[in-house]
Formats: C-alpha cells, sequence, structure tokens
C-alpha cells in the first residue's frame, strides 16, 4: 500500500473516534467496550461494528462478518480498533489470527490490550506482515474502560448494582409490598441484564423477605439458556426450600458480609462480571469499599413516603462525601424510557 | 373562500396535530398549553406558534407575529388553535380581536374555553363574519390541561412540586449539609420554574433550617425584575430577620396546615400558579390530598445513605396505594440533562 495514499493523523483521528462511538453502544461487564472500523485506503469508512458483551463476537470479528456479508474487497483496507486486538482463545478465537486470516493488510488501534491473557495482538500481527499503528485516541479508549481495567487488575469481578425504586428511593412499600414496583419492560431489561452477567448476588435478607428465583427469563417468563450464578451473601442460613436454590447445582452461599471476600470468591469460581440485586444493606457493603462499577436503576413514577429504602447507610456524614455518580452513555444509557419507567445507567465519577 | 379548496377532515386533524405538539412545548403553571398553526387554503402550514406561559403572548399572537414578520398574506389562511382563543383583557389582549383585526378569514379550534371570564371568543368570531369550525381533536386538547381545567373548575392556584434530590431522595446529608446537591445548570433551570410561578411555597420547619431566600434569579445572580410572592406555611413563626421576609413586601405567612386553605388564602391574593419547595412535610401534606398538579424533580448523582428524605411519610401502608405518576413530556420534558443532573416532569397518572 502506498503511503501517500493513506489518511492522515486528523482523518485516522476521525475514524477512530466513529469506533470509539460504536464501542459506547456495547453493555459494560466481563468484557471491555471496544469498537472497530474497516475504511479503504483514501479512509471512507466502509464497515463499523462493536462489541455486544461476553459470549458474542469482538468489534474485529463483527466488521470482518459485515464485510464478508457485503463481499468487500479488503485488499488496502485498514482495520481501525479501539483496542489492541487480542491473541488468546478466550470465550471467542483471537482476534488477530481472524484479521491475518482476511486478509486485511494494515489495523491502527488504541489502548494496548494490558491483560496478560490477551496481550501480544501487535506482535502477531506484524509477525504475520502486516502494518499496525497503535495509540491513536487511546487515553479515550482507556478511559472508556477505566473501571474494568481496574476490576482486571484487582483480578476481581465488574460489580453492577441493579436498582429498582420509587421516585422516593423505597423498593418496598411499608407492607413489605414490592410486586411489582417497575413495569414489564423495565423488568425484560433488567432479565437481560442477569442474562449477561456471570452471577447474580443478593443479601440473605433478601433472601429470607422475598425469597427470588433470580431466574434470567425472557419477556414471556421462559429462562434463558445460560443461567448466571447465584448467588447469597451473608451469614445467616439460607432455607432449603428457597427459591434462590434452583435445582441446577447453580447456587453459592457466600458466607461473609466482606464484599472483597465476596468477590474473591466468585473470581475463583471463574465469574468475570457480577450483578448486585439488593438489598440496601449488600449494597451500601459494595458503595462503602468502592466496589461498585456500574449502577443499573429503574426507577418508577411511584411516591411511596414510606417502606424499606433502596440505599442504607454508607458512613456518610457531610455532602462533601458524598458517593460521587456521573451519568454513562453507554450500552444505550445514560436515560431510557422503559414503558412508563426510567432506567438511568450511572458509572463512578472521577475522583477530584 | 371556496369551500372545496378547504383541506378535508383528515388534513384539519392532521394540522392541529402540528399544533397540539406546539402547545406541548410550552411550560405548565398559571395558563393552559395551547399551540396554534396558520395554514394557507390549501391545508399547507405557513407558520406554528406556542404560548410560553404567564405573561408572554397567547399562541395565536405567537403565530400572527410570525406571519406580520414574515410579511404573509392573511387571504384565504385558516387559524388552527387547540383551544377556543380568548375572549378577555387577562395578562394580555384578546385573542379573538386579534385574528378579526389581521384579517384572517376562518378559525378551526380543538376544544372550548370553558373558563367563565375568557369564554366566547367563538362567538366574537362570528359576530366578525369568520368561519369557524370547532372541536378538532378536541379530547386530545382537554387531556392535555386536565389538571389545569381541574384547578380552574377548583377556583384554586396549578400547583408544582419542585425537588432536588440525590439518587437515594435525600435533599440534606445527615449533618444538614445541602448546598449544593444539584450543579449550577440544574439551579438555574429552578430559578427559571421560580420566576414563572405567581407564588413559591416553603414550611416553616425550611425557612428556620435553611432560610432561604427564595427569589428568582438569573445564572448570574441577578433577581429578575417580576419576583413572585413568597409564602411561608405552618404554625410556627417565623424569625423577624428571616431571608423569605425580604423588603419588598412581597412576603407572606399562611399559619395554617392545611394545603387547601393555605391555596385558598393564595389564590384570593390573586396567584394561579404556586411553586411548593419543600420540605418534605409540606410536599407530603399536598401529595395526600391530591392537590399537586405537576413535579419538577432535579436528581443529582449522589448518594447520601443517610440524611434529610425529600418526600414524608403520606399514609400509604401498601404498594396498591403508592401515589401514581407518569412522565409529562410537556415543557421539555419528561427528562433532560443539565449538567450533570437530571430533569424530570411528571404529572399525576389518571385514576384507574
Amino acid at each position: 500500500m502506498d503511503p501517500q495514499h493513506r489518511p492522515g493523523g486528523d482523518a485516522e483521528r476521525s475514524i477512530m473516534r466513529t469506533a470509539l462511538h460504536a464501542a459506547a453502544r456495547g453493555p459494560r461487564g466481563a468484557n471491555p467496550l471496544v469498537g472497530a472500523v474497516l475504511a479503504d485506503a483514501a479512509g471512507r469508512i466502509l464497515h463499523v461494528g462493536h462489541h455486544r458483551g461476553a459470549g458474542t463476537v469482538h468489534a474485529e470479528v463483527d466488521v470482518l462478518q459485515r464485510a464478508a456479508s457485503a463481499g468487500t474487497d479488503l485488499r488496502g483496507t485498514t482495520m481501525y480498533v479501539t483496542l489492541e486486538p487480542c491473541n488468546h482463545w478466550g470465550r471467542t478465537g483471537p482476534c488477530a489470527e481472524a484479521i491475518v486470516e482476511a486478509g486485511v493488510p494494515r489495523v491502527v488501534f488504541g489502548a494496548p490490550d494490558r491483560t496478560s491473557a490477551a496481550a501480544g495482538g501487535a506482535a502477531t500481527l506484524r509477525a504475520a506482515g502486516l502494518e499496525v499503528r497503535s495509540g491513536v485516541l487511546a487515553e479515550e479508549a482507556e478511559r472508556l474502560n477505566d473501571r474494568w481495567g481496574e476490576t482486571m487488575r484487582a483480578q476481581r469481578p465488574f460489580v453492577t448494582l441493579k436498582v429498582a425504586q420509587t421516585l422516593d428511593a423505597r423498593i418496598a412499600a411499608a407492607d413489605g409490598t414490592s410486586q411489582w414496583i417497575t413495569s414489564a419492560s423495565a423488568r425484560e431489561h433488567g432479565h437481560d441484564l442477569r442474562a449477561r452477567a456471570d452471577a447474580v448476588l443478593v443479601g440473605t435478607g433478601t433472601v429470607l423477605a422475598d425469597d427470588p428465583r433470580l431466574t434470567a427469563r425472557t419477556g414471556d417468563g421462559a429462562a434463558v439458556l445460560r443461567q448466571p450464578l447465584r448467588a447469597a451473601m451473608g451469614l445467616r442460613a439460607v432455607p432449603a426450600g428457597a427459591a434462590i436454590r434452583g435445582s441446577d447445582g447453580r447456587f453459592r452461599h457466600l458466607v461473609t458480609h466482606d464484599p472483597h471476600a465476596a468477590l474473591a470468591e466468585l473470581y475463583d469460581a471463574g465469574v468475570r462480571h457480577v450483578l448486585i440485586e439488593g438489598g440496601a444493606t449488600v449494597a451500601a457493603g459494595f458503595l462503602r469499599a468502592g466496589l461498585v462499577d456500574e449502577i443499573s436503576l429503574y426507577q418508577a413514577p411511584l411516591l411511596l413516603g414510606a417502606g424499606r429504602p433502596a440505599f442504607a447507610e454508607q458512613g456518610i456524614g457531610t455532602l462533601a462525601d458524598a458517593s460521587r455518580w456521573r451519568l454513562d452513555p453507554t450500552g444505550g444509557g445514560p436515560v431510557q424510557q422503559l414503558g412508563p419507567d426510567l432506567w438511568i445507567h450511572l458509572r463512578p465519577a472521577p475522583a477530584d
């Protein structure tokens, strides 16, 4: 490929920005958000793809599949990826090899892959004779996945806190009634979240109060094929007949009050993304420890004025010490109307 | 005008729908939401207008002003209005006369004006020789302003409840600190709301706890020209030096706990739109009495886990008895991002 026919730095950044926007369409969880763009030698965008969460194809393969469907000639093209193409067999095959096999001659990526398992993609590409450029909008790509990177370095699961509350932050009325605070569309959205997680976690208090099943179900109530692990956390015994136990052997009692210990046990069991579904005490424990990476807040247009609060005491005495969040536009956020309800997507605000 | 050149019923409903959409851009308050469209004999839309709240021109005049600026020939045109043009000198002149004077030959309106003061517009138009058709999408137009109509029939002010809270519905931290929970952009939005209201009301408890000024200010802190009445409601004395008293004589102490009595006193003082700014007890009193017509909820992405709640006990024991609301798309709603915060606009859900 003639270097003179390559897009300039500004053009490459602009293409990478398209890849970043595509990345932000994906959901947070076990994997980082990644977007990819295939462009021709003149810098014209041919295909755009992104990763849709654990168990689905990576962004690069998404783009290659689109190119194959469209019969796109890959000669002279460049693959732009927000993250260095992976080099390992994880839940899907290695992207570096897929790019080489497809015959894309050039790759530009943003952030390097710092995970020990997946790193080395750039070297694989270069060894196969591809031209590789790195570091384009690397900072933006890293920032997009900063909390995910933290969880990788700490070797703990990515933590999503799911809350379904009224406008006055209640999860049950004074008499304990809570079915249903949110609408069918909000609950369906919540089940999609469950289906993507490796584990769902509640406190033993919630098990005793609500006896939830915690299975991921489709809109018509059928269980999805791949069920997350169901974890109850706390020192109280989980009754033999509790619904959370199920009959598939995918239940686990985490006998601890320490969120770090709970996450360590789940990580050892292979869990990379855990969804915390309450109650308020468990949520407060994880919040206080700074271990919540994302909040998925369903808010129904109801007021109760009394009843069980969604959030418990976190040891915050003054406004300056509040737990600070910011609206997260990824995964369809930051706000969606789900029937009569709102879904609000939040991520931790960076420390000042 | 040749009747054969008039748009058909479907076309007229379609034009009226445009007027209804325009109406919904306006803010709720002392006046109903009204939209207007000027169309030519072929049913082509020439100008669209709406009412922007008490003290600003009515929708019909908004459209006539646009037509005058554009030099539009009004011969053969039809004015579509969601509500019967008013016939009285209120805060602005009568629209029926303005339409006659402008020379618009035909008027189609939706809902009749049921207020004793403003009714009779259609008769005035007919007496002046205009062709008038009524009842086009009347039900939609009435529904848009159902709560406003209720307040008119009950001869009480329209009530907006404003709340600025955290994600866990706190309005102050455990130590009482509350400045500022919401961002400057959210507070500016709140000041616009104040500037449009005839009165701002808080409980005496809030006066004693926070000593608020309750003046409507612009983004740079300057007081706006037309200030709402400042009302403190409750049996406790308001200190002589309380900021709410101000020095302009526009302070009023409503010595009652009864929301109906408070509204009656304000109505007699000429107040047609009152903004309730807290605290939780006052808000709960109005909510329990079914006297809140609109909620303007500012939600900051903070969690406190403790502190002063935004909503107090309303006597609701079970979920089925929850106070039910729905997202209100009018006035820029139902959801807006204001800096880091969300503004959520709600109106009472219709009873089942």
